[in-house]
């Protein structure tokens, strides 16, 4: 089954959030812990950027979770 | 733990070629599948690339995995 990617784009988005407010630190601390532009965060998050694995292993390390972690689709919610 | 880069690269080639073995399909007929350049996808499996996660879901769409699958850390040998 071919995943599109607006579907990976949302199960990013969903997964960064979801671990986001189950640490409780916000977009701007989770850029800065990341050593991520702010304003490319919230782009991320907003589904709008094309993220390269190294901008997903900065944010999963941040995040303390694999980079396959964050492009995990249909992660049940906690 | 902190994931590295390079260790991330390495679990993504390391999981492409596995996966085309399994299918007996060359890098070339991967790339075509893919709508990848072949150059390109010569250069993910050498580990010299930094692919987005866009390029990630060609390759997995084309090895019928998810993305997830594709950056997979320490994949049991089959």
């Amino acid at each position: 089954m071919k995943i599109t990617l607006p579907a990976l784009k949302i199960a990013l988005s969903t997964n960064i959030k979801r671990l986001r407010k189950e640490q409780g630190i916000s977009q701007e601390k989770l850029a800065l812990k990341a050593d991520i532009d702010r304003s490319y965060m919230s782009e991320v998050e907003r589904c709008l950027a094309n993220p390269s694995i190294e901008a997903l292993l900065k944010i999963g390390n941040a995040l303390e979770v694999t980079p396959c972690e964050l492009l995990q689709l249909g992660k049940k919610r906690s």
